[in-house]
C-alpha cells in the first residue's frame, strides 16, 4: 500500500511507513492479527497524524508489522514473523512497533510512525539502534489509531538521525523545535544499575561526559516507592482498558492469537473495577511525585532498556521475566504521560543500547532539541 | 439505532445517546453533514468511550444531531434542523453538541455524550439548562471519535442532575468521584461583567452565596493579556487543525454545507503554517499563565456563556458577533485543555444561564464532587 503526498511541504521527498494500527483511507487497519485483518473493511478516513505528514509532502510507502493488539515489548509476531533487527539479526527487534523500527533501521524509509503504550516506541528504538520519540500523552492526535490502553497510548515516531526526528516532530507537534533551555540533568541511578561490568563502565563514561557540561547534574532514585508499584499500576490499568476496548472481540477470537500473546490476553479480564479504581488513585500519587521532580528545564537520564536486545528463541518464561525487568525502564513515562526520547548512544558486542531523556509534560520540543545536541554521542 | 449493554454494571437501566461524531459498530458516523453520511460506510468498531458505557450496563438508544463538522457554538443544522431547546423553544440550543443536550434536557435519555473543542459541550449545557462536563484534554479516550481540532478536542457528557453527571464521569474517567478538597474559589470578574442590571444582580447574589462558605474567595481578571489573544490563538490553531484533518474532503464538498458553515469553512485554509506555529508559542505562554493561577484545590468561577440562549433567526453577522463574545467564556478551558463543569444555577426570563467551575489539569473528579455540592443552587 502507498499514499501520495497531498502537497509539497517540510517533508517533501521523504518516505515513511506507519504501524498497522493507523487508519489509512482505503486500507484495512490491522492489529497484528490476521483474523482481525480479514474480518474488517478498509478504513474510510486517514488518521490525522498520518494526514499531517502527507500534507507536508511525505510519501507513505507501507504499513508495518505490530505485535498482536500491540500487546508486547518483544516484536515477535507469531503470524507475520519477526521484523529484522538489522544490526543484530539473531536478536529480537523489540515491540510492539517492531516493523516501523525495522523499516527505519534498515533504511527502507526515512522515518516511521509507531505507538507507545508501555514502551512500544522506546524499546524497539533502543534494540534497533535508532532514535525513537514518545510524546506527551495527547500531544499528537490519536484519532484514527487503533486503541490499546487509551490513558497510556501515545503516537510516536522513529528516525535514524536526531535532525530527522526533530523535523518530523515539528510537523506532528505543530511547532518549530525551540532553542534548548536545560538547566539540570538528573541521573536515575537505580536504572543505571547493572551487574555487567563492561556495560557499567560505558554507563560511567557516559555520565562523566554529561558532567563536563555547564549544567547542574544531580542524581535520584526514580523507582520510588519501588518499581513494582509503578509496573503494577501500569499493567493493572492497561489490562483493564484493553479489556474494555476490545475484550468482546478478543475473547471470541482467542484461538486466532499466537500462543504467547493468547496466554497473556486470557488474563486481562481478571482485573476488577475496584482494583482498577484503586490503581488510578495510586497513579495520581505517582504522577504528583514525578512532576515534583521534573519541571521545565529538567531532563531525567537513564538507559532506555536494561541492556541490548535479547536473543530470539527465548522461552515464554524467560521472555516474561525480561519484559518485567524492561518495564522498570519504560513505566515512568507511560504512567505519567510524559515525553521521552531514546537515542542510540551506546553499544555492547556490536548491539545498540539507547539512552533516554525524559522531560516535563509538554516539553516535547525541548527533548527534540536536546537530542540534536546530545544525540551524536 | 440502538446498542444493547454488554453486561450489567454501574449504569444498568440507564439510557444514553451519543453525538453522531462517535463511532458505533454497524452505524455510519455522521458529521452533521448528509453528504458525508451518505458517502461513508458503517463504523467497524465502537469508540472506547462508548464501549465503557455499554460495559457498565447502559443502553444506547440513539445518535444525535451535531453542527456540521462540529464547527459552531449555535446548534442550528441547515440539513437536519435545530434540536429543540425545551425550556426556551424560540431560542437556539447551543452547539455543536446540540442534539445530545436537547435529548438530555427533554428527558429522552438519562445522559448523553458530546464533544467540546471550543465550547461545544459547555454552551449547549448553559443554554438548555443541564449539567455539562468537559474533561481534561486526553482524560477520556478520543479514539473512534471524528476529529475536529485534535489539540483541543475533548469527549464530554450531559446530565440533568449532578449525581448522574458524577456517576457517568466515574465510568468514563475510571475513578470514583473523590471527596471535595477545595480551598479557594477565584471569581473571574471580567466574565461576570454585564450591562444587564437584572443579570448583574443575580450574579452578585450568586457570588455572595459562595462567600458564605468557609473557603477563601479571591478575584481575578481571566482575560490577560486580553481575551482577543486567547480567542485568536484558539481559532487560528483550530482552523489549521480542521483543515489538516478534513480540508481535502471539505474543499471538494463545499456545496454540500449549509450557507453559514460553508462561509466559515472557506476561511480555514487561510491560516499559514508559520502563523499557526507562532500561535502555538503564544498558546504555551497562555497555558503557563493559567496554570500558575489554578493549582489543585483552586476552582475558577464564571458564567458559562454571556447570557441566556439567543433567539433563533439571527442574521449571520449577528450570530458571528455573538459567537465571538461567547468564546470569551469558553476559550480558557479549550486553549489550556483544562476541565470545566457547567451547572444550570441561574435563570433570566425563564431561560437558563450556566455557572462554570474550571479546575486544574487532572482535577476532573474534584469538579464532579464540587458540582454535587454546589450544583443545586
Amino acid at each position: 500500500m502507498t499514499a501520495a503526498p497531498n502537497r509539497e511541504g517540510k517533508l517533501s521527498a521523504l518516505t515513511f511507513a506507519v504501524k498497522e494500527l493507523y487508519d489509512v483511507k482505503g486500507f484495512v487497519t490491522g492489529t497484528g492479527n490476521p483474523r482481525w485483518k480479514n474480518t474488517h473493511l478498509a478504513a474510510q478516513t486517514t488518521a490525522p497524524a498520518v494526514e499531517l505528514l502527507l500534507n507536508e509532502g511525505a510519501t507513505l510507502i507501507g504499513k508495518t508489522i505490530s505485535d498482536e493488539m500491540a500487546f508486547s515489548l518483544d516484536g515477535e509476531n507469531a503470524h507475520y514473523g519477526t521484523p529484522l533487527n538489522t544490526q543484530c539479526p539473531d536478536r529480537i527487534p523489540g515491540g510492539s512497533s517492531s516493523g516501523s523500527a525495522a523499516a527505519v533501521a534498515g533504511g527502507l524509509v526515512d522515518f516511521a510512525l509507531g505507538t507507545d503504550t508501555a514502551g512500544s516506541m522506546r524499546i524497539p528504538a533502543s534494540y534497533c539502534g535508532i532514535y525513537g520519540f514518545r510524546p506527551t500523552h495527547g500531544a499528537v492526535p490519536l484519532q484514527g489509531v487503533h486503541p490499546m490502553a487509551p490513558s497510556f497510548d501515545a503516537a510516536g515516531w522513529f528516525a535514524r538521525t536526531p535532525e530527522m526526528l526533530a523535523r518530523v516532530g515539528s510537523v506532528l507537534l505543530g511547532s518549530e523545535v525551540p532553542e534548548l533551555k536545560v538547566n539540570r540533568f538528573v541521573i536515575a541511578r537505580d536504572l543505571f544499575d547493572t551487574k555487567d561490568a563492561s556495560i557499567a563502565s560505558k554507563y560511567d563514561a557516559f555520565i562523566r561526559s554529561l558532567s563536563k557540561l555547564p549544567v547542574e547534574i544531580t542524581e535520584t532514585e526514580l523507582g520510588k516507592p519501588d518499581f513494582a508499584t509503578w509496573i503494577d499500576t501500569l499493567r493493572n490499568i492497561q489490562w483493564w482498558e484493553l479489556n474494555q476496548a476490545h475484550g468482546a472481540w478478543i475473547f471470541k477470537n482467542l484461538d486466532a492469537f499466537g500462543a504467547e500473546i493468547r496466554g497473556r490476553l486470557e488474563k486481562i479480564a481478571s482485573v476488577t473495577r475496584s482494583e482498577m479504581e484503586k490503581k488510578r488513585l495510586v497513579r495520581k500519587q505517582l504522577i504528583s511525585r514525578i512532576e515534583n521532580l521534573i519541571s521545565p528545564g529538567t531532563i531525567i537520564v537513564f538507559p532506555t532498556a536494561p541492556g541490548i536486545a535479547p536473543l530470539k528463541g527465548r522461552s515464554i518464561d524467560e521472555a516474561r521475566a525480561s519484559r518485567l525487568n524492561t518495564m522498570r525502564h519504560t513505566c515512568i513515562a507511560a504512567v505519567a504521560g510524559l515525553p521521552q526520547v531514546s537515542m542510540p548512544l551506546l553499544e555492547q558486542d556490536g548491539c545498540p543500547i539507547g539512552i533516554s531523556f525524559l522531560g516535563a509534560r509538554g516539553q516535547d520540543g525541548q527533548l527534540l532539541a536536546a537530542a540534536q545536541i546530545f544525540g551524536k554521542g
